[in-house]
C-alpha cells in the first residue's frame, strides 16, 4: 500500500477508436478514461487487484455525473487527477478533473466527473464497512484535498438555466 | 422523420467485452449504451446521420448523470427507454431508463442516465438554434412524457445522506 498523501495521476493519450461520428472523443469514453484513474485510486487506498482477489471487495459506483467543457481530439495528451470529496465507513465521493497537456495552465478541465462509490463484498454482493488501513488512506486523501481549489463542477443537478418558470 | 409519439426503444444483449473485473456490466458501457438510444432518439427528431452530414449539426453532451441500481451480466436481454425531460430552443434534457427483459414488470430500471445536450453546429463547434421541425418533434416527445411515471433519478445532486453534519 502507498503512503498517504497526493494521488497519483493517470496519463493516457486519445486514441482513434475513442473518438465517435462527431470526431471528438466519445462521451463514455471519458467515463471509461476516470476508470482508469479509479484503479489507481483503488491501488493507492489498498483496494487494487491482489487485495480483490484475496478478499473479494471491490468498489461499485452507484452514480456518476459528468461534465464535458471542452472536445478531444485523437493524440491529445490529457492527465486525471482524482480527489476525495467526501467519505463515510462504506461510501466514497471522488471527483475527477481531465486535463489536456497543451493547454494553459489556467484552462481549466476538459471535463470532470463526481461519483458515488461503495465498498462492496463481491460475494453477496452486499455492501461492507472499508477496513481500517483503507479508511485511513481515503482519510488522508481527504485531508489533502482540502489545499485544492473548489471542485466547481461537484454537486450540481442537471438543468436547464432560465430566468422565468419553464414552459414545457 | 418519423411522426410525432412515443420513441422508438434501444434493444441490446450485454456482450462479454461489456464486463469489467467485476464480471458486471462496466460503468462507462451504460453511457455507451444510453449512446446508441442517443441515435435512436436524434434519427427521430430529424438528426440523424443524413442530416448531420448535410447540414454539420450534430447533439454534444453538456451533462451525463448516470444512476447504477442492480448489476449487468453477460448475456442479459436489455431495453432503452428514452424521454424529454425538458427543452428550450437549443437544448433537451434527455432521461434514459435501462431495463432487464427478465425482471419481474415492477423491478424498475437497472440504471437510468440524466444528460444536457446542446444542439451544434460542428463547423464551428457552436451551439445552434433547433431547426422549426427538430423542435417541433421535441416539443411532442416532452408532451408524450408527461404521461410516464416521475423520473425518479432525475434532478439529483451526489450526496451521502447523513443524519448530522459530515465530519470531513
Amino acid at each position: 500500500m502507498a503512503h498517504p498523501g497526493a494521488m497519483p495521476i493517470h496519463r493516457a493519450t486519445v486514441k482513434r477508436e475513442w473518438l465517435d461520428y462527431n470526431s471528438h472523443m466519445n462521451d463514455a469514453n471519458y467515463l471509461m478514461v476516470c476508470g482508469f484513474a479509479l484503479d489507481l485510486f483503488m491501488e493507492h487506498v489498498g483496494l487494487g487487484e491482489a487485495a480483490r482477489k484475496e478478499h473479494g471487495m471491490s468498489l461499485y459506483t452507484l452514480q456518476a455525473h459528468l461534465s464535458y467543457m471542452r472536445e478531444l481530439r485523437e493524440g491529445d495528451a490529457i492527465r486525471v487527477e482524482t480527489r476525495v470529496l467526501d467519505f463515510d465507513d462504506k461510501r466514497v465521493v471522488l471527483y475527477y478533473e481531465i486535463f489536456r497537456d497543451k493547454d494553459a495552465a489556467d484552462a481549466g478541465p476538459v471535463a470532470a466527473c463526481e461519483t458515488m462509490n461503495l465498498h462492496v463484498d463481491t460475494r453477496g454482493p452486499k455492501s461492507a464497512l472499508f477496513l481500517a488501513p483503507t479508511l485511513s488512506q481515503i482519510d488522508a486523501l481527504a485531508q489533502d484535498a482540502k489545499r485544492l481549489p473548489p471542485a466547481k463542477y461537484a454537486g450540481r443537478p442537471i438543468a436547464i438555466p432560465r430566468k422565468t418558470t419553464s414552459a414545457v
